[in-house]
């Protein structure tokens, strides 16, 4: 007989904003938040007793609810709000928030300039076992048009890749990192890492997006004492050449072709 | 001092397609395949050293050689002939690949209508640990207007959810599923697990999203006995009432807003 | 001093879904629907008086309002009845409704299979000018393995494609037709243009998509005499070849690179 | 018997990027073009006579091979380069070149920071009828928090909006203008077009989008006297209250929830 193992139910992608009045001009809050909750509810799967199940609907109502006290630039906070509240209840035995905020650039007073692709993202789950705190960026888009190289590698019969002793490196920064305790300020210490990845992408020179991004993890390790591990999604989005001899022209190497896919898939841990 | 830990490269959304001519028609494969290695390469992360580093670029360029010879429509094959092709390399430890086949329905000896959502999932990873076996499903988008249900649920200050005796339910279907031992017919194993799913989602009355999925996880490992485990993500896709009374209008329940975010997040995985 | 020219107001991307309970099992439509409106509103932009502007959230709401008494499967008809509305008030000299409805396949008595990007198109136009009806469908990829050739074009210094006589041909289908007058069902009619374009795409050898599409256009005047003009935009999403022979292998023409961008971009419109 | 009337044909997303060195920093462009052209091709669509189809492929090559001695970061001037090259061949009767160009913001000597939706856009038709001149700007999402209100419309039966003295604002600004003539710098003026928006969209209260919109068009009419016609897609993107009250709190209006589908849809053209 086959038996239910890992289970969890929620709401994703609870879209909510909340404006923050202040005397020298208003802050925005414009996230995106999936609450998992883990429990007592084998009996739902397998004969349709919904006793423990608490309705995604209320969860999301929920996040409206506790948004108008609780939500602050914190995110940290405030998921810890909704992972408390999810984990008094009869039955729930794990909570999980997670919260994605969409960047808005102030322009005056009272305007934001939006359109960004790039996410802060923070974490909280907890259990029995324990509490977790990861806090990261999706979808920070880069460029550097030199002081980046991939040579000295393996060849086969695949192989056409040229050496490349400069090159132009873009990417899309994904990441995250472990807190072993949360720092004063997890939104200060976001910025501070956020800003080490990128002074470290535009400054240094590096052999490979391997080398780069190692790079970058040392710099985000050094300066915020409480993160135990980061963790680097880091695709290689490249600006190819476009072969202009072809057309009886010399190629003077700054004219490209930038493909979305495939692309190169660099994945990787450092742990403190 | 920090220290690299998990860590994987290669090449993502490399698309692939290959005609099979036969007698009675064409066949049509469309694929997006990514590569994903381990290895000895500590030294590209903290030295910029690429001894050890196969060109993601490489990855590709093989997956089109190979294709040419080795690609059928049993995708399982395929990823084997990849998989196998990266491990035989020096200073290679594991490879993963994972490969995504669009549909596309034949119409007539030469023709295909493509443009579903659906995708068929096959993966196979390979180490010192041994081999895995896992397929699925991506985007197969249903929906039934009736013989499902919600009700009996716990309520909160935050449940405003009506019981529904009936309701529509809709869903877009991921699953993946492990395999003990390849099936002699991959392809036909992974039609049947397909038809399986949607005979029991459109035949069977259930109490919730987990009841609906329990139902369909058992069907599949009923009828393929080579599958050790199944897991399903079902996002609750919802078809919500107008509240048409505000109108002056009686509702006759018929007429209904969809939304597609935020969404219900079931996960769950069943285990022979 | 400059004037306020053309100009419009609506609402767009109004998601409805309604079930057609019937005997014999359920239909289900699922749209989205466009509303837009030109008025006596030159006040609203110069000088914000907002007497003549109907708020487009009461246009939303109007078409959940009248879908429970007036959506079926002839959008056409669900098109006219919303122009009419609208066109009834006040102050309103034209009001345009475009519908898109997504393709559900039946499965058994109430279930249905979705994911398809084909959309069929229902737009109703109307002012003291007169009356307009076009139809079209959206998203209808299609892919033929032979039976298309492209050669015979002029080259320059840039050309380098080679001449094929026989080739892949890819593309989704974007077509609107205009008619002179209603068809008694247009329901029926849309089925029957879109069976002529699918039958002469697959069967018809063609020397170019212009010449494709050609033969489609000229299907459909053909079989439907209610029809004015057709216009098509038909991209040729390319499956290219990759070169083997640099990898030291035979190219024998089967396996291809499918690529999302570029597109060749083919756009005409037939009269009759 | 039917006939041929409008049409073209050309290449679209034709992604190009360009890395233009200098003393102090780089600048980077990185674009995607669209070529569409018309000609004497008729016999291409009834008889499948392809002499007069410049291929597409060709068109794309130019784009790369007329970049690296012409693009530069005044957009006009390499679409202008474009379509006097088409237009230059035979058979040719008009040629317009499209240009997008993504946000790249500088940091450091050889660092961008990217990511963000808005486009800037160019665009260059060319006929023995005359040149048209047309710029301007996709994707620029911008949000007040206060400065305006939306009052005083008219109400029917499935009007439930309240008036609203204060809300919240935020739209995705899409607008294109057309020049009499080219300013001497089309990138100075663009700067200053973009400027004139966002400071009035920022400063100015409206009453409506509508009025919005015509304060901002009215001041890039000031500012730029080669423009004759500006036109603005401006959705209203609705950040809703969530009725707290439903759950027992009072509501003090600074929570949302932001939707994305449906959105009123305002368009307008204002003419000097």
């Amino acid at each position: 007989m086959s038996r239910l193992s890992d289970n969890s139910w929620g709401k994703s992608s609870v879209r909510v904003s909340k404006i923050h009045r202040g005397d020298d001009g208003d802050g925005f809050s414009d996230l995106s938040v999936q609450v998992l909750l883990q429990g007592d509810v084998e009996a739902a799967y397998s004969a349709g007793d919904n006793a423990g199940v608490l309705p995604t609907d209320t969860m999301r109502n929920t996040v409206y609810g506790l948004a108008q006290d609780h939500l602050t630039e914190d995110l940290e906070a405030f998921a810890q709000t909704l992972v408390d509240h999810f984990l008094a209840k009869d039955g729930i035995t794990a909570a999980s928030v997670s919260i994605e905020g969409r960047r808005w650039e102030r322009a005056g007073h009272h305007g934001f300039v939006g359109g960004s692709s790039e996410r802060r993202v923070a974490e909280v789950e907890s259990s029995p076992a324990g509490q977790t705190y990861r806090a990261g960026i999706d979808g920070l888009v880069v460029l550097k048009t030199t002081n980046s190289a991939f040579s000295g590698f393996p060849r086969d019969e695949y192989t056409i890749l040229p050496d490349a002793d400069v090159r132009l490196l873009s990417t899309t920064i994904t990441t995250r990192w472990s807190y072993d305790r949360l720092p004063a300020d997890p939104t200060v210490a976001w910025a501070t890492a956020r800003q080490e990845i990128l002074d470290h992408f535009f400054t240094d020179w590096s052999a490979s997006v391997q080398h780069q991004g190692w790079l970058m993890a040392q710099a985000v390790i050094d300066a915020i004492p409480e993160i135990a591990e980061i963790e680097f999604r880091l695709p290689d989005q490249r600006h190819l050449g476009f072969a202009l001899e072809r057309f009886g022209l010399e190629d003077r190497g700054v004219v490209f072709h930038p493909v979305s896919e495939p692309y190169g898939d660099i994945r990787f841990k450092v742990t403190r």
